[in-house]
């Protein structure tokens, strides 16, 4: 088999919902695995090709609109949340914590929280919200603390962040497979295009 | 005829050079004209909604190599200029001054500035540059001194500037059509889809 995709995206952006709708189905055609990574890009990120997208742009009429038309073009469902440019680190702590103990739970937990946003207009930076779903998924109270505020997950997404800045992760969605970068959704036909034919 | 698509683009963009391949195969496809306007995203853009992109992110390994792709998914000729994000007031002023005169010749300068910088690696920066293909074109030199740096010809670029700013530009390429705006090629699916089947 050959060498996985990571996928990095910060539950912050619609963008990277829209293309977690996307990215295992085109990486499956391809007989690739995928890695998801949460991640929080005002964490610290300070590479100089960061490309910083301050929170009156997240929060701009243009991203509002053009992520509404992007998600009907590409038909998935979505409602602008209230609120844009939620903080993310305690969803990125937990999705984490069950990311490491079994990457189809993370999978699993990932989409949860993006469909709460994205859909269901709920606060994810609210941790009443990030508990019920780990509750449905079977998580107790004991480890959901545990996940969402002990010095270790603290470390281990600190670590994670670092790890793709080091990387070249600048943005969300951000896919790298055999070293070749790819930034944003719509650079998901040249990532098929590289998985179907190799280098260009 | 319905309303025209206004095609924003900046000559330091290799998107824009990028867009500037289809834009107008795309508005002949579905019976549309474009109007092509050159503009300075570095000239006093203060909109809130402006993502700033600094010459260290347009020198940057991702940006060359993301453009080099792009080009060769799209099958357009490209080389990697020595030196990008250029200083491009003088081209556009020329623009401007051509596209006046006559759009047919505004696109055809634009094209050669393009290929200069794109394809041939020539400073479009240099006034001898922006001069020889000016003369390739039938403008004599007293032309081209009052079309690149007289009072009027500074004017009408600041005066273009202000308006895509005022109209909520702010990337290369950007396009607009029915008062809905598209940023970077791409969305010029997105653009076709509202061209084809309207709002959406």
């Amino acid at each position: 088999m050959s060498a996985p995709i990571d996928f990095y995206f910060d539950f912050a952006s619609p963008y990277g919902y829209v293309a977690s709708a996307a990215i295992d189905k085109i990486a499956e055609r391809h007989g690739r695995a995928v890695n998801w990574h949460a991640i929080v890009l005002d964490a610290n990120f300070t590479s100089l090709e960061r490309i910083r997208i301050p929170k009156s742009v997240m929060r701009s009429e243009y991203i509002r609109r053009d992520a509404e038309r992007l998600a009907a073009f590409e038909g998935i469902k979505y409602n602008t949340p209230s609120t844009l440019g939620l903080h993310t680190e305690q969803a990125a702590r937990l999705f984490h914590w069950v990311n490491d103990r079994s990457p189809e739970q993370g999978r699993s937990f990932a989409q949860r929280v993006l469909q709460a946003y994205f859909v269901d207009d709920r606060n994810i930076a609210a941790t009443e919200v990030l508990q019920e779903i780990a509750t449905e998924m079977g998580i107790s109270e004991e480890d959901f603390h545990e996940a969402s505020s002990a010095s270790a997950s603290r470390a281990r997404l600190k670590a994670e962040v670092d790890m793709a800045e080091a990387r070249g992760v600048f943005g969300s969605p951000f896919f790298i497979v055999e070293g070749e970068r790819f930034w944003g959704n719509d650079r998901l036909p040249q990532l098929e295009r590289w998985l179907a034919s190799g280098p260009y």
